[in-house]
């Protein structure tokens, strides 16, 4: 495959440019029989949406998703679901100062590098456009994920910038434009976020993703364990630049006798790994992280090159999100979603016989106070 | 593919156990030409090998590696690569208490839930032994970018335990067991390690990968960005719990006029990105950084629970590495050198025609002071 | 990948019923600056269009695909081509008949098993239909294949039912409804088609292809050999049901003396090898044949069961072919074309220094009298 | 993947040449819980193994297979199966006549065009002793398909030169150094091969195989139909000119009243079909059909050239089969036994909700007499 499909079983194939007529996915190998409308679909879409909020880009998009292919009579039949988005609001005129230079930060150089021509309107294919076929696709595992296995995944900003937001309520996260789980720090958001829209400057976040309800047994090693698929999913969302499962990076200063999850007839003690051993799920919550950088899409004029070498200054002065963070917590889900659908028909493919076995022991944290 | 292969145009399978009789690789894809011989690939193993100093596992084994077909006369055939090395020294004996139980913190609980079955001695298939493989499979990466390419991939320790360690240095990482690139600290870390090892009880620790000479324009948008596959390749080595590029989680707090790397036509001026940008290579050092976990096979004995779900006690005495991170140095670069392989034959594959541009500006890091 | 996509650096991904809203495709790892556009791919979708003469089912379908991205100011730009197609002319309610009832020699029944629920309307998934997307697709790969590397796919009938057709003549397969080779026989053939429409019956074909000036190299061994996927590509085409690669099944009764094609400096003194040694071009010309079953949608009640497995009788009033072959000539080319550009941006990825090499004599056939 | 490498969940990838130290394969995906020892596979690679009657080449290979990995205490564990075969019979100086001149008919010319230089004893890697590891690693798949879904796969000699020869009993097959079904022509097939022999020259040959006890529902339209990977696997055997499902090339002459496969309440009235319709199992027996073309490797001259492209004439003296096909009944039932596996497993990943449905009507050809 060539770069723009993901998955094994469950696959996710994508196209289309930020400034283009239209993004499409194809997703393959979605099981037959599941209930499955547009509406199911449009609820994830809305929440990515441009432009519900003054803290995000001012685009206009309805993202209106069509399936366009294996539902029948309300059921998907088994066969490739087609997806299409008709783009509706580009505006090409914000972007012609851009063709002829590379905007810092952006992947204006390294498409020029690599294909020697590229699509300059608004980032054409390397836009954060795209992921909105993403939330479409991941829409059709969250439901199948839910509906057929009881498995569930949600997500939430978990700091933006200086501001670390902890995970205090899930409902909240849902009520306010951020997915800030922490009701009582909104107002400092929305404050830091003015402040920062009047400097012309962007912002860093992080984003958590968790999955509950999730069997063991999900996961093939050596190379495509879960976590290792979780961390190319995740990673491959525009603006990721770190991921960490369970513990992260904080296992660096941890000692054995803290990390290692230890177990008891009631469960697992603690989730320092996660919720995956050796690559496999353990029955425990998915629980990973992930960094996203700030967009490098300023007012502030920052130096750069034109195609000939030549030193330019770079304003962008389109409509951008000055945290793209702030709009990931969907995608973020909408990944994992389809890294653990992928996973589940694999491992229902080669372990069919052993899938029925009760766990040893219950997957939920354990405190045995 | 079921989990034991990575990539798609350079592709590397493995099998194995710690106990069986040998470990094997098939490595598919090289091209043909290159110089190889069974000494390129024994100064990795080399390194990696256990028990070459008193801070690693005592298990000796020689770790020998032999060169089964695509060889011809010294040089690659464009077949595939068949690598097998004997494992000679297994103690059985050692893992007999553990067969029935679950040591926390290992693969030995999901892998019995995952297969209902598992081969207890020395975590199986889940052991680190497994990486043999890919320190000989990513062995002909490594020679084929550096001979025909000039790409050179390094690594070194960033961090055990609570001691931060600063590149200093690139020869002394090869010149002191832990890969440490501050020859002053290794005193420090000596008395660590000793320390640690009379309390029975393990680290975690952060090694950092660094690619040199890296043209711009290897990666494959939208899912196979060199960084989603990189954090793949990385996260798939046992114990890691966290992947960087370039800034990582720092850039959580940078703002976007910190992080966006400023060009001139001598160069970018700042490598915050770690040599990706929307997925593609940019020219300039690719750098990552990976977190290990302590292990979790401690004599310190732990809470755990048989396979009947009973509660028992776990104390692990057989020979391991209170801390694994010390050898993970040459695994990353393994893992590194096998994904710029894969997208190195990739881009040449989809863009031949466009691969002898010359870069628009070099792209080593430019202090324009 | 779980069905729906072929190749593995230029990928094709279809979606679509043939009674759904749309038909759809993503053809990913086309390389950058091939001049492209719909009139570019709408010339082979009108050979393959029904309705264009009363030989053929009189659905009519526009087939107008639209290209929804991959394309900026006329040229592809590395990045995925979203192409769409509208269904027009579904008149679902022909096929209300047989929605609780299994039409014999179709997948109806087994869609029914493999999947427990079917989109019973002109086939859906399984309708022939799906083959615009392949002629689509196709064409990027024979016009990226004709204009950058001269190399040209043709096809043509070779025989209908029991008339063999000899070719006499290129220029002729595009000047009859039938892809005939040989204009003298046309009569003939309409003779035969217009009797077996008033019988009410269908008919087989076979259906050659042939690619000229492919150089020698494409193809990798083992499994991925150019003549397996070749096989692969062209059994996967509705209604075939068996390929030849040169002298074919003709070889079973061939000695090695007859069948070995010796060679001169000045080329091949034959070619029953058909352009593949050892699953790689020799630079000969590549000839396929395949065989096309007799459509099982007949006005002539055949026994059958309905989805409860009792005895029922089928009639299928429809517009269907009488001979599926007449219309398979584009799509043959189309899939071999899509073949041939995935092996040769595989071999060129792994192959990058040897293959600017001068093949060693001329590919084209020799006669040494 | 990078050509040596067959299948999606079950996978076999392959190296070795014919004149290295050995031959090896990686098993990966085969589920756990199977009871396998070397004994299980070494059957079929004895029906394989060389030099057993005068009819076949006379190089001595013990062809033992060693299972490396992958199997505890008798068990598959569900991790990656190593196989190794040594290599113990290269008499290399037989090829060293050869190695500046192309065989006519042989990979020579080919793999040196594609890779610049090649292996030349023995054919290297193009040398049909790489089918060992395929009959080893298909012993895997068809003892899982026979132990635990009772499906069963043998295959027979259908035709040798012009001698054809009816499947008349299947005991039979296995008790003659031909797979020959019919034991009364194997005096008039002896007597065919001794002149040959004196003659010096080759032949080819056709080769059935078939499966039975096949549930409806295995294969993936639509690119990955079961017929299509059946196709691909069987062509992707050294020698296989075409290859058929059911009726194959008959079907061009065949009416779709005589073709299409009529069903009762007591299954199928013929097998016309192949038992794929759709790309889909329909539970009827498999049947398939290969054309194995005559070896080049003859001791009468041919002409040719060398790398310098100057004429010379190649004379092969070494030990060759004077029939590959003779050799090739257990080689086509390893590949059509891995395609089913693979396939099995990828629908029971997709379809796991589906598949305990009972088939609506028998699997079996019925007459209705």
């Amino acid at each position: 495959m060539s770069g723009n499909t993901y998955g094994k079983l469950f696959t996710v194939t994508t196209f289309g440019e930020s400034h283009g007529p239209a993004l499409g996915a194809i997703v393959d190998g979605c099981p037959p029989g599941l209930e499955l409308s547009e509406t199911d679909l449009q609820r994830d879409l809305d929440r990515r949406r441009p432009g519900t909020s003054r803290h995000t880009t001012q685009r206009r998009e309805a993202d209106q998703v069509r399936i366009l292919s294996g539902v029948f009579e309300g059921r998907t039949t088994g066969t490739p679901i087609g997806l299409l988005i008709e783009n509706t609001d580009q505006r090409s005129k914000d972007y012609g100062t851009i063709m002829d230079r590379f905007r810092p930060g952006h992947a204006d150089y390294t498409y020029q590098q690599k294909y020697g021509l590229r699509d300059y309107r608004g980032g054409g294919r390397s836009s954060a456009r795209e992921t909105a076929m993403r939330v479409a696709a991941g829409g059709i595992a969250k439901k199948y994920l839910w509906d057929c296995c009881g498995i569930q995944i949600r997500g939430y900003l978990a700091q933006l910038g200086p501001i670390p937001l902890a995970l205090r309520d899930w409902d909240a996260v849902e009520t306010n434009p951020f997915f800030c789980p922490d009701p009582e720090r909104i107002p400092e958001l929305e404050a830091y976020m003015d402040a920062l829209r009047k400097e012309g400057n962007s912002i860093g976040a992080r984003v958590n993703v968790v999955a509950t309800g999730v069997p063991p047994g999900l996961g093939e090693p050596i190379f495509d364990r879960l976590d290792a698929d979780l961390a190319h999913a995740l990673m491959s969302i525009n603006a990721v630049k770190g991921v960490e499962i369970g513990a992260g990076f904080a296992c660096v200063e941890q000692k054995g006798t803290e990390h290692r999850d230890e177990m008891t007839p009631q469960g697992f003690l603690s989730n320092h790994a996660g919720g995956v051993l050796g690559g496999i799920s353990s029955g425990q919550d998915i629980v990973a992280s992930l960094a996203l950088k700030p967009t490098s899409s300023l007012r502030l004029p920052g130096r750069s090159v034109n195609l000939d070498g030549e030193p330019v200054e770079v304003v962008t002065e389109g409509r951008h999100d000055p945290c793209v963070g702030i709009r990931a917590t969907p995608i973020a889900e909408a990944m994992m979603a389809i890294v653990l659908m992928d996973h589940l028909l694999r491992h229902r493919g080669q372990n069919a016989d052993v899938r029925s076995a009760t766990p040893v022991i219950p997957g939920s944290v354990q405190r045995d106070g």
